[in-house]
């Protein structure tokens, strides 16, 4: 069976994202430092293995078909946590993802990537770190598809969304819930590889916006 | 008459490497924030640029010939400069040159860009930043000559180098003058391009050890 390595697994998107593969009965393998964040998943189709992102994190990669990188520093760390994490474990996870031969790898990136030199003074680095992540993706030879959400906020699933910028920087917003479904939905979809998508809130359905 | 623009022309390294140039009677563009900095130098061949590497500094490109990028955060600072600087200025300055059409590229990287992964805890970020900035350059398509200094010591320069690493970690020191004596004897010189050197002292002429 085809399974789906998560990276990141016990953060608010890899959680749920790990929760609804699940629930469709995929199977998943989740890389998390500590084990424990996720005593709460109860399922025979996931696997858990425990690994450090500033370590080798090479291991699960052998096993499984399709990769999610959602692992991040979060906002409370400084920049070198963000270079380490958001930057440099992500390279390395295409590399791994590379000579593990997996058929897709889907990226959760930022709005903002695509030009970090517009980004405000705080969130500069963190732009430029998803930057150079999603360039090393995309050189890497590997089915990639790319997802820069909005803003995250904690507000449940809609399940309508939009891929295009709204007109009004504060309507930026999207739900984490619905940037998990989005990974959900796009994990196999080997028509979505090459693609880049940010992610809104909005009215239309995945299925009609991820094309 | 061909110009070498010099980023970083008022670091150590970056003056003592302008003051050279001008002495061997080429011309410099001296890309700086504070022009004062180079006040001390005098010379009809020295142009002064004033500009600041975390905004827009494209304008003095379209003048020079060769690049130099020896501009660095220093280790002052967080990593979040790091990141702005030694990573991003860096990537920016390639895509300046790229555009500028530049014959030569040369920059100054750090012993252990070639593989973060080994370095310590303290050096794993500025590692990263400066392994990704390589990798840009590598894979800009520019003429590009990269430099990778070991430990920094201000003794005076001996002339004498190697681009071996010494077996004992200790030796792995390298002076600034020479580092700046290096990148005077590289500017220009075509046969060194797609070349990457680390640099020690040794007890060897360029010429032996640069080809």
């Amino acid at each position: 069976m085809k399974k789906t390595l998560i990276i990141g697994a016990s953060g608010h998107i890899g959680k749920m994202t790990t929760k609804q593969l699940l629930a469709d009965g995929k199977a998943v393998i989740a890389l998390v430092r500590d084990k424990n964040k996720l005593a709460d998943i109860c399922s025979d189709k996931l696997q858990i293995v425990e690994g450090d992102l500033e370590k080798d994190f090479s291991q699960p990669f052998a096993d499984c078909d399709q990769v999610i990188f959602s692992a991040g520093s979060g906002g409370k760390t400084g920049a070198d946590k963000t270079m380490l994490i958001d930057l440099w474990a992500a390279c390395k996870a295409v590399d791994y993802a590379k000579s593990a031969n997996v058929s897709h790898f889907v990226m959760v990136s930022s709005i903002g990537a695509d030009d970090p030199s517009q980004g405000t003074e705080t969130m500069k680095p963190y732009m430029i770190a998803k930057h150079m992540a999603d360039e090393h993706l995309i050189r890497s030879g590997l089915n990639y598809t790319i997802f820069r959400p909005g803003l995250l906020t904690d507000n449940n699933a809609t399940g309508k969304m939009q891929t295009t910028r709204p007109g009004n920087n504060e309507d930026m917003t999207i739900n984490r819930e619905d940037v998990a479904n989005t990974l959900t939905y796009a994990v196999g979809k080997s028509e979505l590889g090459g693609k880049i998508f940010e992610l809104f809130n909005g009215d239309k359905n995945l299925a009609d916006i991820l094309n």
